[in-house]
């Protein structure tokens, strides 16, 4: 026998080998007990700062507090509870320009945006590894992940030099008879751009062209975790109101702080071609993957405090701040639109080196490699004020270093 | 395009198809509507009738009342906590007869027994369809789910003709070049039947030869969220003491009320052949299928808890009034030895017979064909006392009318 005596050597692979975030998360750890944790500049991982709003204790407070703790604490139905879920479609249908009802039968509960993801990825792709699903560079590491262990074939496409912004043109080139979907994610991690409601449009338009030109459905996967993260004038528009054959993959983890929670949803568009049989392709596949119910508690807690987030602001002038700083020191960065992350251009060295450099300095940066970019580095800015400002002399130390 | 415009069938058919129980479960919905809950007898469904201890609502408010609520309710790895592993294991090495010493790189954290199950499958089984697990009838209806869904082949084997005790022959005779691992669940959902430590003892030797015969580890996963609701004067056995290739797969939907937290784990045997890579193997099962952790409030609130159960006699108790007043108005019973679960024999009637039946007098229970066993009708009594009381004149109509 070989393999470790015949394991899943795919899964053996996957839990074997570090991925270039935990391997920083790991030196961090050991090198803050070395010289102190004031003195090591940590922007290598997406963990939210910010607490969550004080109305998320209170409120389960006063849940655990009440009678009949077995029904609160029982298990919900498999796609969650129906009040829980129709004050979500509620909340969905006000962030509508005013054409689209969303209501508890589009909504499935799910345990965050990773259980979202490879639920909708399960329910349509045929797993016969031939399915397509095209993902736009810089892209969430996992991604790649999720669509091989779902059965399909994730098919890369860079987004515009330099910007960041989706490139449409790139996405219609690559749709081929086997495609099944285009994921996207905006407010974006790891690039901190976003897409605005007429790049969405066109990208709408492109795919009704090429979904007739093949006679299938494509569908669109919007992965949404930093959703009120955007800091730019135009709110993150509702995919539903510009394409029907979508499906919106959202967690609580930024919004509300609540990472560890595992709380989130699909929602279905309701005027997808088959939108019923989606959502009950949808349950089919949260139950053969082991999700019995989203917990409990958390539909209730997310459900009553709908439309809460933490505050945003706190994430913008972090990022404008650094912005601002950065680029003063002779660094050139993408201007930060949402999400955690800004990045930094890597300029003479590779991501790996300008990393490496870094490090030198007590600076703890991610290669944007692994998110399918080279030439850049990933800085999180879900740090407190006072982490970022302590960072500056060891990245003004870095510029000249380096310039 | 067919098959709904090309959605996934298998997801299709898994979320279209209704269970027998989900059927039952719609029905007492409409008919309490009808006639007032307190006429229907809904025997049909496992959900804790017991609310979780007190302790539970206490640590939870202690937890969220605390400071930094950003790392309460943040990412915890992808394993769970290490201290909080760390307080299962030694929880585990406690219930060892002094043998197994059990530690948090032993233990995965997981949503529940339903993912404890598909991680610990993905990561033993290679997606070929042809590795077979064996399991015993009767058994969860959604085992067979779970292993065709991580690429294996369920291999159904009877327990003992009216004792539902374990067939450790019949075990013996499916095992083949392709078995993967022998799937156990006591004390057993529907039986109510448990196992002694000296069959576990034997099962273990039997599995020893036949690993030998073929050359090959074959796992012993032994599903047990019914572990502490055991009446019997033997404490469940703890699995590790006998058996070296096995795996534990627990939740604390039952022993804490906590079905809706979602919260339980899976544990590694620390002298399985290769335990540390089936724990990465584990590991990127988990991450593979979209689990990135486990609740971290829950896994918190279950470690400084650990051993705490909610008061077991309540539903030994019910097991033995309804055992003693079923069996006197001339119905034949398995006798409760623990779990939320009574088996009537149906017969001179099909289990489904006995059912519809049974609905005539208000009374909802479960056939047993879907469980892999026909003839018999599952009782779950994990109902109020008053519940069960009232239901006895209904149980002497339903006898009359039988026998």
């Amino acid at each position: 026998m070989s393999v470790s005596e015949k394991l899943n050597n795919k899964s053996l692979g996957l839990g074997s080998k570090k991925s270039a975030i935990r391997e920083i998360f790991e030196y961090s750890k050991l090198r803050k007990e070395e010289i102190g944790a004031e003195n090591v500049f940590d922007f290598s991982l997406g963990n939210p700062s910010v607490s969550p709003p004080k109305e998320v204790a209170e409120k389960i407070i006063e849940l655990v507090s009440a009678d009949n703790q077995a029904q609160l604490q029982g298990y919900t139905s498999a796609q969650g509870d129906i009040s829980a879920r129709n004050a979500i479609g509620t909340h969905l249908t006000s962030l509508s320009k005013g054409e689209t009802q969303i209501t508890g039968d589009n909504i499935y509960f799910t345990c965050g945006a990773a259980a979202s993801l490879c639920i909708s990825l399960k329910a349509i792709l045929w797993e016969n590894q031939k399915d397509e699903v095209i993902i736009v560079a810089p892209y969430f590491t996992e991604y790649t992940v999720f669509i091989e262990s779902m059965g399909g074939r994730p098919v890369v496409v860079q987004s515009m030099k330099d910007t960041f912004k989706i490139d449409i043109n790139a996405i219609a080139n690559a749709i081929t008879k086997n495609t099944k979907a285009v994921m996207i994610n905006y407010p974006n991690n790891p690039s901190g751009v976003t897409i605005t409601s007429r790049e969405l449009a066109e990208l709408s338009e492109m795919l009704i062209l090429k979904s007739a030109e093949f006679g299938q459905i494509i569908y669109l996967i919007s992965d949404e975790p930093y959703r009120e993260i955007n800091f730019t004038n135009e709110k993150s528009p509702l995919v539903f109101d510009y394409y029907k054959n979508s499906i919106l993959c959202y967690s609580y983890s930024k919004s509300l702080s609540l990472a560890g929670a595992r709380i989130g949803y699909i929602a279905i568009s309701p005027k997808a071609k088959v939108s019923k049989d989606l959502y009950l392709a949808i349950c089919g596949s949260g139950r053969s993957l082991g999700y019995v119910c989203a917990p409990s508690l958390f539909q209730r807690v997310v459900a009553d405090l709908s439309g809460l987030t933490v505050d945003i602001n706190i994430y913008k002038e972090n990022a404008a701040l650094i912005y601002k700083t950065l680029t003063s020191y002779g660094f050139e960065l993408i201007t930060p639109q949402g999400a955690f992350y800004i990045l930094i251009k890597a300029e003479a060295n590779t991501a790996q080196e300008f990393c490496n450099i870094a490090k030198q300095f007590e600076i703890l940066l991610v290669p944007t490699d692994d998110f399918g970019v080279h030439g850049y580095v990933r800085l999180a800015y879900c740090k407190t004020r006072q982490e970022i400002i302590n960072s500056f002399s060891a990245f003004k130390r870095l510029s000249e270093f380096l310039f």
